[in-house]
């Protein structure tokens, strides 16, 4: 609606704001945060509202006057149909950076300023990890003046910290991967650790339990967390049935695990 | 020293501080570290006398009256003869527990208090990834009546967000691992993407560069931060040299890299 408007030149800032705890906010966060002139906030559409207040609370609780002004914008819905997901991905990419643009242009009084808006997102764990923020930045026409990443705790570690458990074995690697990863490629090579995120189908259920540890955890940093932990094969049933009796209360999860094996002996094969 | 005084209880605190930018902190770390009553700084030993100074400076920035007490312990030596490097590690744990009970008991003021004394330790990046300070807390006698951890930014982040590059390509998985493991295992199995930490010997050199791209940071979040990237062909020497230069110049360098080759088509074989 606005695209006959022009757009000032963007300055973006994605700030990551840690899973849900507004404790988990970093100081360059909160500097960030207050050094916009506009963030943008999804105030619709695949986004829960229980999401949507929190995000505004976390602006409440660190914005000083003279504030950022805060702008709303819809979020699309990713077309599902197909079977080429990653062409979905990027079409929703796209429109999602056409809303971006339209929510700037309605919130920038002048027609046609010169000087760089500081526009800032707000993201969930780190815009590093399992996130679209940098990949819709770079679908921006015209192209932001500068992208700014601030790091955010992510739930891999608000889940490493809860259970306060080491993600790693000493010197040894870990994967972290999907849900749809574990089910569909099995246990992860050459590692004894994974971080499972994305899971909506308790995908530990997939794998063999014996030897299995699982350290899981949702709804993390937020008054209603959850922790379980334990051998896989009496810990998974017991997780599988916590975990929709949470998903059914709240009508919504966010949950993820880590899986330890204990290290396996080198085959002589 | 203190062997033979009497411990009061202890509730140890592990604070995630990030990098080296006191902006990294969170608002949960810097309300923990003001919710102990004593701060244990390693002062001598394996720490770079420059980061000790940094540490200190961290608490001069966020601790208000009344300030925990600050005791420093030395870090004990880790035996490096022999060639049991687990057995090694868990003699060097041990022996830094008892250094951290000799600095708890030297700042306690009564001789049996009853009350439990809240101890934080301050640990670069986070607790949960390639660091020892939950085993250790593990080798205290007596135990610990409470092992909290508060997560930090870890080195990890700092570097994605540094470059504003997503650490997994869409739905992927990536490694963790150390410059060990590549050079001893190769690329690891099943991953595109991998983040190698701990490495002093540039160990990228040891894979065929071919379809590889790096991204590099070094003293991340500091104000002598260094980066590059590119095709590590071309970037990998660049930052060989880069590298050495500024540990010559600094006496001391912590660094880390990301990895990413162009998706492997899946074989026929």
């Amino acid at each position: 609606m606005n695209a006959g408007r022009s757009l000032p030149p963007v300055a973006l800032a994605l700030i990551g704001i840690g899973t849900g705890n507004p404790d988990h906010l970093t100081r360059q966060a909160v500097a960030a945060m207050n050094a916009a002139d506009l963030i943008l906030l999804p105030h619709k559409g695949e986004d829960k509202a229980e999401l949507a207040a929190l995000r505004q609370a976390l602006c409440d609780a660190v914005l000083v006057a003279p504030a950022p002004r805060i702008a709303g914008f819809d979020m699309p819905v990713r077309r599902s149909a197909g079977d080429d997901y990653l062409v979905q991905v990027d079409e929703w990419h796209a429109a999602i950076a056409r809303c971006w643009q339209d929510a700037i242009a309605g919130a920038t009084d002048s027609p046609a300023p010169e000087a760089v808006l500081r526009v800032a997102l707000l993201v969930w764990g780190d815009p590093a990890l399992y996130d679209s923020t940098l990949r819709i930045a770079a679908r921006m026409q015209p192209a932001p003046v500068r992208v700014e990443v601030v790091a955010g705790i992510t739930s891999v570690q608000a889940l490493a910290a809860a259970h306060a458990v080491p993600l790693n074995d000493i010197g040894q690697p870990f994967v972290v991967t999907t849900g749809r990863q574990l089910r569909e490629q099995g246990w992860p090579a050459g590692v004894d650790t994974a971080v499972v995120m994305l899971d909506g189908q308790c995908s530990f259920e997939a794998l063999a339990p014996e030897g299995l540890h699982i350290w899981w955890g949702a709804y993390l940093g937020m008054p209603q967390q959850l922790l379980d932990s334990g051998p896989l094969a009496e810990a998974g049933p017991r997780i599988a049935h916590t975990r929709a009796a949470a998903r059914a209360q709240h009508g919504w999860i966010m949950d993820i695990y880590l899986l330890r094996r204990a290290a396996q002996p080198v085959s002589a094969v």
